[in-house]
């Protein structure tokens, strides 16, 4: 009598585990999250109109809710990442795509990435200036050529020949946009120095100096995602810097710097003081220290954005989500436009620090 | 009495120790060390002339040799890894600079970087075609201005400004690299292939059809040096890649893929499929891996080029220092045209596979 009701017991204890187990594995396979920027900087709210703040607002909740709708009908990370972004491109309010800034000679000159953490193929154009959706272009160099990276006018006749729509320069146009220009022009801020000053300067010292006026100018955008397979992506795209000039090219098209996912860690966008990311590895370094040490995604993401970057000098921030469905939103500057949105919860947008 | 004894024999053993790290401080801190290689692949005695291997041992040596006389003489890394990279552009058995291969159009696209592991600046040029030495034009753009990256034209505009050599593209025409042109040329085999073959087919797949040819028109060169400061930097430089389309930039421009240095760590220049080295982060990863899981140089080395790349069929490898003045020149393909040289040392050069 005792032992059968010790088995009754044992019985029921396993009846318990299985089925937690089985819930647990479903959690972990249905779980979804995407995340979104707009760029990080001096974003202060005493230099924003309402009416700035609201557009803001709705166009980052109208780029997260359709990648979100896209991860909810069981649709691809790939796909959600790409679809928010050109939600953002195709508005004037980021400095991508339509909205990109102009260069010293009054052209737009884009960068774009995307990566897939599940087999881990990534795609990249950068200084491409007629195609309407770059990160399109770079998920063609990805899915439809045997490199990652293409540039330049290599880059636009690829994607003609996939089929991607190619805009007359006239569409990046935008009034706000040529009176930024216009009002820098001449200027020598994004001029290289050719004075003396310049020497004897250290990169470091010489980018200090121009770091205010950076965050004003830099901007890209960023989505990544986790799909119900479990598969992360992660894109970026910018327009670069106002009147920048001698071809310079920033993070965003650099796997490893601006873009990166592994399903096994996370997936990572970054925005911010290009030259910075680039030279720290930012986004790879992120999956790394995950990988390495141990750490989780909050803990990595603050080691390289609060301790390494802001140590020398680096400005800017990541938006990241982990194999679990964990996000993190971490930025050094006074705001980043961001949004987040789990399985089942609301499209949650911020832009100034906490 | 005792007590004197044993005060003597303490006295001894402190003067003793106080030698002992006098001399591993000096050891130290003026031991220097350079390593360089002309490209990793298919590279087997049965096809090499001997008169063809001596003109690259010798080569090679004098790379490695004017390199090593700079460190010998207390000059910079930077210096002699620029030094040596120069000597191998100006040759034409190498890929890079005057041996460069011709794109699909006949033209030359070039890419370079150079990095500092002191200061961890970086500069790197992509898809330049008239400047003599791009890895000079890397190193302007990591020391003349704020920016780590620059690309095409802008690219070039900049190097002329900043005194570099301009040559006309006459210059880069080498008979022999013409002629490989001209038998590769209308081939598909570097074109991408838009029949239905390709659809249905993974990166991985696709890329792996290629390997072989690539192995042999892939081609890099690179130096790692830790000088008598302490100071370590790493350079790599190429002539892209033979027929290649649509503006195709590899690992070689791109900083933590192509090429790292951290003073804490180690230097590393990479050689090999360009695509796998970009999605795997390579250069920092070893890096990454000695600084968070503290590996040696050598470990991670082997962990990166014999386990991660060559389980995803990445073909190549690297050259690298660490602080201490070890070296590791480790590839997983049939060769890589090597050397090294430590202080007190002769130069050692290989080709093959042991």
């Amino acid at each position: 009598m005792k032992e059968i009701r010790i088995l009754i017991i044992f019985a029921w204890v396993l009846i318990i585990n299985i089925w937690a187990m089985a819930q647990n594995e479903e959690t972990d396979m249905e779980t979804f999250t995407i995340v979104i920027h707009g760029g990080a900087g001096t974003i202060l709210k005493k230099n924003m109109t309402p009416e700035k703040e609201l557009a803001y607002r709705n166009k980052l909740r109208e780029a997260l809710t359709a990648g979100y709708s896209i991860l909810d009908g069981g649709g691809s990370s790939i796909d959600a990442v790409e679809t928010a972004i050109i939600i953002m491109e195709d508005s004037p309010l980021f400095n991508a795509g339509k909205g990109s800034v102009f260069t010293n000679d009054g052209k737009n000159e884009m960068d774009a990435s995307i990566m897939d953490g599940k087999t881990r193929n990534a795609g990249a154009v950068a200084m491409v200036n007629t195609i309407k959706n770059p990160i399109s272009a770079a998920r063609a160099v990805m899915e439809k050529s045997p490199h990652v990276m293409m540039v330049g006018e290599g880059a636009v006749k690829f994607s003609k020949e996939q089929g991607l729509e190619i805009v007359d320069s006239s569409y990046f146009y935008d009034e706000k946009r040529w009176q930024q220009w216009q009002n820098i022009k001449g200027s020598i801020e994004f001029e290289l120095d050719h004075s003396e000053d310049r020497a004897g300067k250290t990169q470091r010292e010489f980018d200090a100096e121009f770091n205010n006026e950076m965050d004003k100018k830099f901007g890209t955008v960023g989505v990544v995602a986790l799909d119900k397979n479990g598969n992360i992506a992660a894109g970026t795209s910018t327009g670069g810097m106002t009147n920048k000039m001698y071809g310079r090219v920033g993070d965003s098209p650099i796997i490893g710097a601006g873009t990166y996912a592994n399903n096994k860690t996370c997936g990572v966008s970054s925005t911010g003081h290009g030259e910075y990311f680039i030279r720290y590895v930012v986004a790879y370094d992120i999956s790394a220290i995950m990988e390495h040490k141990g750490f989780s995604l909050q803990e990595a993401a603050d080691e390289v954005i609060h301790k390494k970057l802001k140590e020398m000098g680096g400005t800017g921030g990541i938006i990241a989500v982990d194999s679990h469905g964990n996000f993190s939103l971490t930025f050094n500057t006074e705001g980043m436009y961001r949004g987040s949105m789990i399985k089942g919860g609301k499209p949650v947008i911020s832009i100034y620090k906490d």
